[in-house]
C-alpha cells in the first residue's frame, strides 16, 4: 500500500555521524548523512547525479560532500560546488535532492515529504525521552520484514512471556491483565500484572529482598513507526516515581517492503552509574532484538505472500486489538495523503 | 506441471522426530511433525492461524505444539487446545490443517491430498525394505533441482561409471547390459554386467580372494518417487542367498519446483555387525550423493529455462528408456488427478 | 539492447587452458574450452545434448572432451565421437555447437556470430601489445555490473585521482588537459599532464632522482569492448622510447546482462627482469581493479533500475565525451546488426 510520505524518519543516531558519511535507506530511497562545515547534518539523495556513484562512498572534506568517483563537490543544500575537471562548469543540473533535517531526542529526522511541510512541530513527541532521571543505552539493527510486521511484534507484548524468557516468568500471560486505548491517532496498549516474579531483567534495578511485585509495562504507537515502553515494578498499587523503571524507544524505519531499520534506547532510573549495568541492559535488549524478535519476524513474513496482513485471514485474538488499530490508522493516513497526492 | 498430490510422500525418519520439532515443505506445503502424548506422530500445516508463526519454532510440552510466539496450543488434530491470553477464548478460526501419517519402512509418510483417501493400503511397497537379512544405515540430503532430476539420475544407471569412481570400474559401460521393464506403473532398470572387477564398494563385503565377479544392479521405481536398488555380486550366474547384496532404498519428496528433499537408506547381507563397514558404508553413500550427485543434478538444472525437461529437446539414448516411461507414468497420474479436481 | 554477436570476444589466457577444462559465459551463452589431440583450443556450447550436463564438468582424454554425467565424447567439431553404453549407436543429433577461435596476443578469442563471417582478420588490432620491449603480467576478475559501464570507468580516467591513490596524485585533475578523438570506430581519450610528481605507480620503474615528470594517459576502445591504455612519464615534452612506459590491456567480455570477465595484461619496458617488479605491478594492478574500481561500478549499477544509462538522464561532463562518444558507436553496430538479422 506504499509508505508515508509527509513524516519525519528516524534516520541515524546524531552521535553516530562524525567525520563521514553515513548511508541509509528510508521508504526506498537512497540517502546518505554528513555534517557541513558548521556541523549540521544534511540529507541528500545517495546517488550522483554525474554518473550516480553512491555519494556516501564518497568523503567529507570543509564540510563537502566529496564524491569518490570522480571528485564532484557538493554542499548541504545538494548544490554542486565544485568540478575538478576541464574548466570546472557546473551546472544547475548537477544539483542533488536533498531532505530537511531535525535533530530531537539524540536522533537525526528526514522528511520524505514535501519540504514545504517539513515543519518542526510534526516530529514525534516522547515524553518518556524527556524523563530527567534516566540513563539511557543505544542500539539498532535491521529486521528482514515490513515494518509493519514489526510493529505488530511490538503492540502484542504477549508474546514476551514465549519468546523472551529472560524478559517474563512462565505463566506471565494468564496472570496479566490487558487494556487497548486508542487517543487520537495514538494507539496504547497496557499490561498490568500484580504480584509477579521479578524478572531477570527487573533483577538488575531492584534494591529490596523481595521476589515479587507488580509489572506494568504500558506500549504507545504513533504514526508511522515510533513506539515507547514505560515498564516498571512496584510493591504500591501504581509504579511511583522512585521504584525501577525502564523505559525502551522504538524507531522504526522502513528502509523497503522487506527491510526495517530497528533504532532502539533503553533508559533507567536505577544504578545510573553503573557501567556494569549499562552493558547487561544494553547486551539483552540487543540480543532480544537481534536473537528472538528478528528471526520470528523474517518467519512470519516467510509464511505470508504479500504484506498484507489481513489479506491472509489471521485468526485475530483480543490481544490484537492496538495493533490492527495501528494498522488501521496508518492506512488511513496513507490513502489519505495518497488520495491529495492523485487530486 | 504441478505436483501428484494424493500420494503418501515421506518426511523424516520416525527416529529423528523425538521430543522436538522436526519441519518439512512438501509440495509446497509447509508441515511440521511432532508426537502427541501417545507418541504418535502428527502432521500439522507449519503456520499459527493466529499470526503465522512458524509452528516448528515453538516447542512440544505434553504432546501439544506450543507456538513460539504467543504460546497458543495445538493438539494432533490441529485444533486450539488453550489460548493463555485473556478469558482464554478460543474459536474453530484457531483450527490448523491436519495431515494424516503413517509409519511404514521406518519413515513417516504424509498424505497430501483429500484425507478421505488416505488409507495405507496406498503406502508404497517396497519389499527390499523387508528382507530380513539386512542391516541399515540411514541418511538424507537436499537436492538443489526438481525431482524428477533426481529420479532421471537413479534411472539411468550408466552415470556411475563417470560420476562415482568408487561403485565402478572404467569401461564398465561398454560391458553393461541393460534392459528397462515397464510392470504396471512400476518402472524396473536391470543393469547386468559379466565378470567384472570387484568395486570398491563391495569389496567391503567380499569375503573371496577373487577379484572379479558378475554384477547386478536392478532399480525398480514407483510414482511419486521411491525408488529401491537391489545390488550384488556372484560367482554365479545369478545372485544367490549368501552373496553379498547391497540394497539402497531412495525416497525422494519434492520440497518444491525446485529443491528435492532425499531420503536414504543402504542395507547389507554381509559384515552386519561391523561398526566400520557401517560407517564406511554411511560415509561413502552419503558423500557420493552429496558430492557426486547433487552438483550434477543442480548443474543439469542450470543450463535449463524450466523443469519441462521434453520441451528442451534431449538427444534421447537407449538407456534413458527407463526414466523417460517413468516422467510418462507420472506425468499421466498427474494430469488424470488434475483432470477430476477441475471437475 | 542486446550484445554485439559478429565479434571476436576474449574467452581465456591461453596459458591457462592446460590439460582440462575452462569455462566461461560469452553473451549468455556457456562455453566450454578445450585442446583436442593437435593441442588445438576448441570451443563448445558447454552442454551436453544428451542431458544438459555442463561438459566443463567432465575431463579433457586424447583430445576428446569426455562428458563427466554419463560419458560421451564430443571431437573439437562438436560432433559425438563415442557412445560407450548398449550398441554405442551415435546420431547426428549428438552434436553439439561449436565456436570458431582465434589466438592472437596470448588471448584466445571465439566469434559468438554467423561461423562463415569468422575471418581472423576481424580480430582486434591491439599495437600495445606488438611492441617489443615490454614485459607484461596477467589477469582476470569479474565484475558485476553491465560491460558498457566498465568501459565508461576506463574511458573516464578522471576517476584515478578519487579513486586509485596509488596512481594519481591529490590535484591531478585539475592540473590534466583532456582531449576525445573519434578515428572511425575507435574512441581515443588522452590525458596529458605537465610536471606531474611521480606517481606510487611510476616510482617502481623512475630511474632517477627527480620528484616530478610529464605524465600521459592516452586511452583507446575497439567495439566491443577492447582496450588499450598507454602511459609513460618523461623530463622531455612527449614520452620517448627510453623513457619509463606501461601499457595496460584491458579486454572485457560480457558474461550476461549484469556480469563481465575483465581480462587484462600490463606490460612495462623497464626493470624487465625483476621479478619483484613484476609482482608489485601484478599486486598493485589487480588489487586496483578488484578493491577499487569493481565495487565502485557495481555501486553504480546499485543506483540504475536498467543498464540504458542515458535513459537515466546523468549530468554528463566534458569528461564523458570518450565514453558517450564509443556508447553511441556500439548502440549503432548492434542496431544495425539486428536489423540485418530481422531481415
Amino acid at each position: 500500500m506504499g509508505f508515508l510520505r509527509n513524516a519525519w524518519y528516524p534516520a541515524a543516531w546524531d552521535k553516530d555521524v562524525t567525520d563521514g558519511t553515513v548511508a541509509i535507506r528510508i521508504i526506498d530511497h537512497p540517502i546518505v548523512l554528513f555534517r557541513d562545515e558548521q556541523g549540521q547534518v544534511k540529507a541528500l539523495f545517495d546517488a550522483c547525479p554525474h554518473r550516480f556513484a553512491p555519494l556516501s562512498r564518497g568523503k567529507v572534506r570543509d564540510g563537502r560532500l566529496v564524491c569518490g568517483y570522480h571528485g564532484l563537490e557538493f554542499g548541504g543544500s545538494g548544490a554542486c560546488l565544485r568540478n575538478p575537471h576541464g574548466k570546472g562548469a557546473v551546472s544547475s543540473a548537477l544539483a542533488v535532492r536533498s531532505y530537511p533535517v531535525a535533530q530531537r531526542y539524540g536522533m537525526l529526522w528526514v522528511w520524505m515529504g514535501e519540504p514545504a511541510q517539513a515543519e518542526e512541530t510534526k516530529l514525534p513527541v516522547l515524553p518518556l525521552f524527556d524523563e530527567p532521571d534516566q540513563t539511557w543505552v543505544y542500539g539498532q539493527l535491521d529486521v528482514n520484514a515490513n515494518y509493519e510486521l514489526v510493529i505488530d511484534n511490538l503492540l502484542d507484548l504477549t508474546h514476551v512471556e514465549f519468546l523472551h524468557p529472560f524478559l517474563a516468568s512462565p505463566g506471565n500471560s494468564e496472570r496479566t491483565t490487558f487494556r487497548a486505548r486508542q487517543d487520537g491517532n495514538q494507539v496504547n496498549a497496557f499490561y498490568d500484572v500484580v504480584n509477579e516474579p521479578i524478572t531477570g531483567l527487573f533483577r538488575l534495578l531492584w534494591e529490596g529482598a523481595e521476589d515479587f511485585a507488580n509489572l506494568k509495562a504500558y506500549m504507545h504507537w504513533q504514526a508511522p513507526a515510533n513506539l515507547s515502553l514505560q515498564t516498571g515494578m512496584s510493591l504500591h498499587e501504581t509504579v511511583q516515581a522512585d521504584d525501577p523503571r525502564i523505559n525502551i524507544m522504538h524507531l522504526l524505519v522502513p528502509q523497503s517492503e522487506d527491510m526495517t531499520r530497528y533504532f532502539w534506547a533503553a533508559g533507567r532510573n536505577k544504578a545510573r552509574e553503573s557501567q556494569e549495568v549499562s552493558g547487561m541492559l544494553h547486551y539483552g535488549t540487543q540480543n532480544a532484538f537481534v536473537n528472538e524478535d528478528e528471526p520470528m519476524i523474517a518467519a512470519v513474513r516467510s509464511r505470508m505472500r504479500s504484506n498484507d496482513l489481513l489479506a491472509h485471514k489471521p485468526a485475530l485474538l483480543p490481544i490484537d486489538e492496538a495493533a490492527i488499530r495501528a494498522r488501521r490508522i496508518l492506512k488511513g493516513m496513507i490513502d489519505k495523503e495518497q488520495h491529495l497526492l492523485a487530486d
